[in-house]
């Protein structure tokens, strides 16, 4: 690079110092070729500022060359976001979802549609780790502690809606996003009051208190109304019990509440339909599409006409919530959940579960989609607040040893889920002109065949359907899960560790790996960078001005809150009552 | 950083270069305030060099700054080590541990040593990802199959021990290693023979070719041997059936063999102790601590002085591979299987499974601490090969609607696994002064308070363990299990998706996520840098050569290879035969 090299910066810019003399210099500084003037002086002072320039250039090489790897170095580390400024987070719920239902999805989906091994569901491209879900109160959480560790970052006990064990609320990361300026949203496939929406905006002792939850969540609140926006089922706890439908121990009608507040309400498909994917909806918006839940998918593909998709549902809220916010300082903050993952868990219905993850995994896709192509920086986190079911892809039916297989294909053949099957019997049932027991024994034998794909049932099996109508659906999903080989330990919840997933590992670092749930909670507050102690300290004081007793009934000490009475000690109950082996005895 | 400023480089270091002169002109450079000389003409040259110099010190400063920046960028990254040179590989396997078992193992923990629920396995902190487990025969894997895409990288039946489909050969990740120079090493608490051991060193079309796996495994192979130490159980297919403790076909003494080859032989505590934690160990090396598995850590603590524990042969085998590679140009791979996790699974025993999986733990803690202290780059990856039994953390034991709880303590009472009670009980029914009903519901019930601590068994029980003697180990972990809540779906094997852990998960960046098992089989290679298709290649060539039928019998169509007969799709078998509800029925 000195001297006697060919000349470096031949077409050098020119600078507003330029002129001809110091050209000249320049390029004999450059050249080591003399220019015409004072010759004899130059030894030194040339061979100085030759050193400095070479000095100089070098240096300023090493700075662009360890620029640009460095730069690279961080691009490939983080492929394309930043959230320092205004962001956008989006956290997935999958309710009951446990490692295996993930096992098993995929490999109906393979199945169903001859795909290679190597197929994998969308969300599966997404792994970061794993959450730990024990509660306060039990090694196996319910929904309500599950959701109340999301929404606080704090553990609490079985059926605590963002309360503490003391029954002191604590802030949510909902409220405290809403105070700091973010819109909000929450989007379910079942009843907007149940336990994992409602945590993030309401708090009471016990989760069962849905009718209060329904008033809190559309501003009937210390702090007001926390969510902007609402798109699920259960009208059933905001209509007055003067109403078909509702579930209220009162007659106030909650959607009047809400629109007294500003909401716009909307229940049904049409009106759903009219919010042009979301082009159309203004905030505060309530959309309840149900009494109690959406149907599980596999029954509502043929009730599209009656109930939107999940992912249609998430897509609408995300393109609202991004047009409420495009010249907002704050994005915003949503919670989309596949609730009736659950739900199929604890029906044991491999049918309706398969269907219920397929639709959650489109509803990931949704969002990831909305991400590409949204213009704040946006997170996707996806997580369980707990396994339901102890499902295991295998089960053994005989006492000899077993084969080492389950069938995906048995699956395939259900084209109904056993809660529907059980309510289409139920009303058969109730058809006076034709329930003597041939006409039932004709009909069940048709719906096994057509619904299920069962042809071989045994007459042990249809006799168990017809002496114990009231837990067919049980033996509907029995009768699948048996001849599919999928396994169950429980119809409640289990203890599992559950997956967590997420749109940009490096943005969620603080959740790669093993985790405890309330860390995902602290996680969310941290990403919105909110204060959750703040809101909490705020919620109390504002409590103390409020109703009395707004926050439900205290629990008794040792009261079942949803399955869990707060025993953590073996109390010698192991013993097998009643009957536990319905359906599939035959041979 | 011009000339009005204070003086930089005050304390400037001097150079060959320096003058008097020379130094009264730098000086002037810096501060801008004249030297004695020239004054007149200094003008524009003077300022061109302030600037020159100005640029060069401030391109070198930021050359600084940028350098120090991606140092620590790096170094946040990859906190240690690179593995760009020599390198060691520890390869870890739990045998038919799924995720549950990590829950049930550390809520234990937790339980029994009155822990905070944030306390975790060692494990746990090493979480990096999941691995899908179905074999090219079924959704459900054996071990066979499930190590084969370990050691080739590629998918295999049921059964396969680095065979294809084709039963051809396939190059083993070890035989590459060792022909690439490495040193290697195989460390298991069941039979060295047992598929997940013998997929690394031998080829056969059956896994229970066993008397083939062991003279292959010594040497009798296309490739000369492959494996340099060996420690675990499995004498009995080594021994000569003339000789106690053989399950040999033949009279060959493969340990004779192993010796005739070069190895060192050894088969008690004593010897192993002797080794010197692997300082006085000599490879090649093969040492058989049981005739077929060393028993349950939960049993192995009480016969400490006859059986070594998993964590002491891994130790001992990595201090010894290190010191026989210490002046290598290549370091080693070792493969180190908590075996007997899946033996827990098959017996549904989850007394003797929390102890597997903790003796397992307390393997990877001596792992990372080796580590730790190796001067050669270490990378440990951890994986399983499948799930076994169907383990939930939760078991509905009643057809109403179960607590949400398990109860770990139930477990922690009890100090035998159902297998060992099982063989003491055989032992007193073959007792024939001490065999009669009496004395045997005596023995029993003192052995249930003493060995399982249960004091709660009802008169059906008890019938059960005296009528059905020879499922009595069923019997056994079954009481256990209904009283602690945990739930099983088979005795066999399933299809869940399993995790990963790695030591250095930027190393393992390949297997971070969900991933298939064969790819965990081609990052072995991958990590090693050696080339499987080349040892296929190689094994191909020799064994046209060698031995016809070296690698055992083709199993005929549809032969039942561990519990799988290579059938996909259901076949009508549904129904429940015989008794399956074992134990615990009471009330």
């Amino acid at each position: 690079m000195a001297g006697d090299e060919e000349p470096l910066f031949s077409q050098r810019p020119s600078s507003e110092h330029t002129n001809d003399r110091d050209l000249a210099e320049e390029d004999a500084l450059l050249t080591g070729e003399r220019t015409g003037r004072s010759a004899g002086v130059r030894g030194w002072k040339f061979w100085r500022e030759v050193g400095l320039f070479a000095w100089a250039v070098i240096a300023t090489a090493a700075v662009i060359v360890l620029g640009v790897v460095y730069q690279r170095h961080q691009q490939s580390d983080s492929p394309q976001t930043t959230f320092t400024g205004k962001r956008n987070l989006i956290f997935m719920v999958s309710d009951g979802m446990g490692p295996t239902s993930l096992t098993l999805t995929r490999e109906y989906l393979q199945n169903q549609n001859n795909l290679p091994w190597g197929a994998q569901l969308e969300i599966d491209k997404h792994l970061i780790g794993q959450s730990r879900t024990r509660s306060t109160s039990s090694l196996v959480t319910d929904s309500a502690a599950g959701a109340t560790a999301f929404s606080c970052g704090i553990k609490s006990y079985n059926g605590a809606i963002s309360v503490l064990p003391d029954h002191s609320p604590c802030g949510s990361v909902m409220e405290a996003a809403k105070k700091a300026g973010y819109t909000t949203g929450l989007v379910v496939t079942t009843r907007i009051t149940d336990a994992t929406p409602a945590v993030f905006a309401s708090h009471v002792n016990m989760r069962d208190e849905e009718d209060l939850i329904a008033t809190q969540m559309v501003g009937e609140h210390p702090l007001g109304h926390v969510v902007d926006l609402m798109l699920g089922g259960g009208r059933a706890h905001f209509l007055p019990n003067t109403v078909q439908g509702s579930a209220r121990a009162d007659d106030r009608d909650i959607t009047e509440l809400a629109k007294s507040k500003g909401y716009t309400y909307i229940s049904t498909r049409e009106e759903f339909d009219a919010l042009d994917h979301g082009a159309s909806l203004n905030l505060p918006f309530l959309g309840l599409f149900a009494d109690t839940d959406i149907p599980y998918e596999v029954d509502r593909r043929t009730q599209n006409a009656t109930y939107p998709a999940l992912h249609e549902m998430a897509t609408t809220a995300l393109r609202a919530l991004s047009a409420a916010t495009a010249h907002s300082d704050h994005g915003f903050f949503i919670m989309i959940e596949g609730s009736r993952i659950d739900h199929a868990g604890h029906a044991n219905d491999p049918v309706a579960q398969v269907h219920e993850v397929l639709a959650y995994d489109a509803a990931i896709s949704a969002v990831l989609d909305f991400i590409h192509t949204e213009s704040t920086p946006t997170l996707m986190l996806s997580t369980s607040d707990h396994e339901t079911g102890g499902l295991a892809t295998a089960r053994q039916l005989h006492p000899s040893y077993p084969d080492y297989a389950w069938f995906p294909g048995v699956l395939a053949n259900a084209s109904k889920s056993a809660e529907r099957l059980g309510q289409e019997y139920h009303a058969q049932l109730s058809d006076t002109n034709n329930n003597n027991n041939d006409t039932l024994k004709t009909w069940l034998t048709h719906a096994l065949e057509q619904d299920l794909g069962i042809h071989d049932h045994t007459p042990t099996e249809l006799t168990t359907l017809l002496t114990s109508p009231a837990t067919a659906p049980y033996t509907f999903a029995d009768m699948v899960s048996r001849r599919a080989q999928t396994g169950w330990s429980t119809h409640g919840h289990s203890g599992a560790d559950v997956n967590i997933y997420a749109s940009d590992p490096r943005a969620a670092a603080p959740l790669v790996g093993n985790h405890e749930n309330s860390e995902v909670g602290q996680f969310l507050a941290d990403f919105l960078d909110v204060d959750l102690a703040e809101v909490t300290e705020e919620l109390r004081e504002k409590a103390v001005l409020y109703t009395l007793g707004w926050m439900g009934r205290v629990p008794g000490v040792g009261e079942r809150l949803d399955g869990q009475d707060h025993v953590d000690h073996y109390l010698g109950d192991f013993r097998r009552r009643g009957r536990r082996c319905v359906g599939g005895v035959g041979g």
